[in-house]
């Protein structure tokens, strides 16, 4: 499948959350076996030949995406939620938002010293949330095996808070 | 892999989130795709034959879950959230809790009018989230092909809830 073709499994719901946003409704990819399978191959390709530990993805859409990755690549998933939500001892990294901020965790114990952790959500915006999630990785003393999205917004410069942590693929770009 | 080795990489959390909880931790188990894997293939061996058109998975860690088992099975995961989380137009079911009440929501278009959907979610205790899922499946116009659990702790007797809607499993039991 091209990534013209994946594309048409994104729906743009117009004022979405608010007024103003056009929105990337990604339901209809993952109502579709082989469009996600595609989609998830095509990172996946890229990182087969080794360079890969774990892959981490943050809550809750890039655990869609991690856990179908870390399969495919015969790898753990670690999860990256929400303050509060992480049972064990947590690492977390507090960033801010347009109107406040929010916090991301992950376990302390999450993965080994050194351990090569591709990074991978649906949605590249302004890159807050991932860069928050890049700092929480290194913070647990992981290396960013490279940080993939399935869709990007371009014109939104998220690139520019993650390049420092490591090469920024996306699939479907806006 | 056995029942009683995957039980070994799901573990306990004493006292969380609140006093009294013994909490199942399954993030060892994700962090170790074997073990991931086996515990996927467990629910997806007893489907492989036909009968599921769409597996259905609750926000957060029953994506993780539902996500792998839709690509093993070779069919759509459908996203169920909670309220104000999923862009389109949605349906909505509202279920009491200890304290107070939670809202799950579902897309009008999910799937098909008689599509056979999969439940998923990793965790079986009173069984309240898991019945509004259910509900909302059907009112979707959808029809229960199973109830999957990846742990169930049968004291507090969550089946009761859900037995009217189709069988209920679970790999691992407390």
């Amino acid at each position: 499948m091209t990534k013209k073709s994946l594309a048409d499994y994104i729906r743009s719901i117009p004022d979405w959350p608010k007024p103003g946003i056009l929105f990337k409704d990604i339901t209809p990819l993952l109502a579709n076996s082989e469009a996600m399978s595609s989609a998830i191959d095509a990172i996946a390709d890229k990182f087969k030949a080794g360079g890969v530990d774990c892959v981490a993805g943050v809550e809750a859409r890039g655990f869609i995406f991690g856990a179908v990755l870390a399969q495919k690549l015969g790898v753990g998933f670690v999860p990256i939620r929400k303050a509060g939500k992480l049972p064990y001892k947590t690492l977390s990294v507090t960033y801010d938002l347009e109107y406040g901020s929010d916090t991301v965790e992950i376990h302390v114990d999450a993965f080994e010293k050194g351990a090569k952790v591709l990074m991978i959500d649906d949605l590249l915006a302004t890159g807050g949330t991932m860069a928050a999630a890049c700092e929480l990785v290194k913070k647990a003393g992981g290396e960013i095996a490279g940080i993939e999205f399935l869709i990007e917004l371009k014109f939104l410069n998220g690139r520019d808070k993650l390049n420092s942590y490591g090469n920024v693929s996306a699939i479907i770009e806006y």
